[in-house]
């Protein structure tokens, strides 16, 4: 099948998203359309080298472009100023030039940090994307967000630098265990809820791993045409921008609640996106349906929909997590399958209606 | 005096360049002119906190502004990655938010970290330059060129962001040594030969640093806009920004000579803007006059003249420092005092040439 594309449009930075099977074997052909040099420096970790790494050289080399590898450890651990130093060292000591590439290969961690050194070295060289896990394919491929985390803080530096090119292989997505491929779906379901009510029917067609595989060109395109035209209406990340988070808030207090250890990112989001739903029930937005149906579809690809700790916990977890903001913490809620709005919520409401869905 | 104003027009991130005596004690003022919150983070180092962090807290304190002081030791030699998480970190750990403000005060070290720093956290917040040093009032305050060095050389990481506001106070310049203002004048001299035969030659009617004193805003002034008149002909440094590399080329490779320690940047440059007119003059690109003229000058200001090596080394090193032009290496070169040119020379044929300055 030939792949899908995605064109995102930003002037003179825009760029093309290419997903489909074995993209990755024709990356050479892909990457010689936007670069004419003769070496890359190839930002991975240690298991995606180790199950990819052939692959990528075999493309690259196929067209001549040499890479040279730089394998960090894997895991947000890494995701470090230090490491981000021995990137920028590493093109240095590798004699790159302004004019010369890199490639981000891999999932958010080094596609964050790669993004962040291409948009350091020399001022600024261009880059490429290769996401392999389907959060990074979803999330990261569009919005030019790089960054590493600080002691103080997930993702407190960066820059936003726009790739050249993303190469999105859905056969790749493999060897994603079924917890890691579920995270990723919580974002795709995300997109579904709070943009798309086609795609979330969609969903509901193909409803596990096994059935949605052939499905992940279109659906993995969907979702980055979704963000696409959003981040487009909204570059400063002001206002329309802010519907990414649905499910966000709620997600990441639940994510402190359990240390950070317990749940997976998407985890936290659909726990989050079902509490989001009884809220907007509570609040009138919508009815129960909605709720029912995330939780469903949610469960059909394993991932939980019920915190193990009282919803009461939250608002205040969620105010400190937003504390640039004195009037309580915006909320983004449905308005019904598909469409989302911001929903300014002053803390002793939103403690009310936690006390509320608790109760059932 | 009132302070002299350079407007630098780039679009929605323009700002204005205060230069005068005393415009540090009006920081408050100036300040708050562009920014409504309610503390900034100053990065500076341990000389330029001793001799004036007094003075800009009160500044800032007149209108409500608190201080976070981080404080650098001095030196080339601490514009590192390290540096920078640290600044990072400091920006983190005080609770600063995308709202918040950095003042960069100090020379080029804190000026290049501090912009680096802005730029990074966050993905970007506002920052104000305030730079003490002759050398970064007329070369820093226009470019948005900020960065830190790597163990692989000098200024291999950075970003281009645009300060909102840059306040030059020239009274502060009274502490400097009389070398590190020689180094800023070589500077001075180097935009009047190859931009403006005025500004040289109001240089040569106040031919040293006491009787240049009273003029120096007004001098400052009239460099700050001739770099912007260029930066903004040539934003993205491909052709007449390359001018202002005058001197610099022949300048790196005596540096390098003498193993960075021996020479101050100034000292380079002015021994290479002279021995750029002796090449010019060699080439039939004017006469004597020029090369006698820079050497009258720079010398009146205390810089040396004549690079205590054989000019014939100079061709190899300066062809390793810009490895990526085969072709050997782009002079920058004189057509008569404040014009300039840019002409590509062949290794050998600039080797011929040093040996004939050599022999005189």
């Amino acid at each position: 099948m030939e792949p899908r594309t995605c064109q995102v449009e930003l002037g003179e930075n825009s760029y093309e998203i290419r997903i489909g099977e074995g993209v990755l074997d024709s990356a050479g052909a892909e990457i010689r359309s936007i670069y004419t040099g003769k070496k890359a420096l190839v930002l991975t970790d240690e298991n995606v080298y180790a199950l990819y790494g052939g692959r990528l050289q075999a493309a690259l080399a196929g067209v001549g472009i040499r890479p040279v590898f730089k394998i960090v450890p894997p895991g947000e651990g890494h995701k470090t100023m230090q490491t981000l130093a021995e990137i920028l060292s590493a093109l240095a000591g590798g004699g790159f030039t302004r004019e010369e590439l890199l490639i981000a290969f891999g999932g958010g961690v080094p596609g964050d940090m790669g993004g962040f050194a291409a948009a350091c070295y020399m001022r600024g060289i261009r880059y490429v994307q290769i996401p392999t896990t389907l959060l990074a394919q979803v999330d990261s491929s569009v919005g030019g967000k790089t960054g590493v985390d600080l002691p103080e803080g997930k993702n407190l530096a960066g820059a936003f630098w726009q790739p050249r090119l993303v190469l999105a292989d859905t056969d790749v997505l493999a060897t994603l265990d079924d917890r890691q491929f579920a995270s990723g779906m919580a974002e795709v379901i995300k997109y579904g809820c709070i943009f798309s009510k086609e795609l979330f029917g969609l969903l509901e067609e193909y409803p596990d791993r096994e059935k949605l595989q052939k499905k992940l060109p279109d659906v993995i395109c969907r979702c980055c045409e979704l963000k696409r035209d959003v981040v487009q209406r909204d570059e400063k990340e002001t206002g329309e921008r802010m519907l990414l988070n649905f499910g966000h808030t709620f997600g990441h207090a639940i994510e402190k609640l359990g240390g950070y250890e317990t749940h997976t990112h998407g985890e936290g989001v659909a726990m989050g996106m079902v509490l989001a739903a009884h809220t907007g029930e509570r609040l009138g937005l919508h009815g129960p349906k909605e709720a029912e149906r995330i939780a469903a579809l949610c469960q059909s690809f394993g991932l939980p929909v019920k915190p193990p700790y009282p919803v009461t916990e939250i608002p205040k977890l969620a105010a400190i997590d937003k504390k640039a903001e004195a009037d309580g913490v915006k909320l983004i809620l449905l308005n019904g399958l598909g469409k989302a709005g911001v929903y300014p919520m002053p803390l002793p409401r939103f403690e009310a209606l936690m006390q509320e869905v608790e109760q059932g």
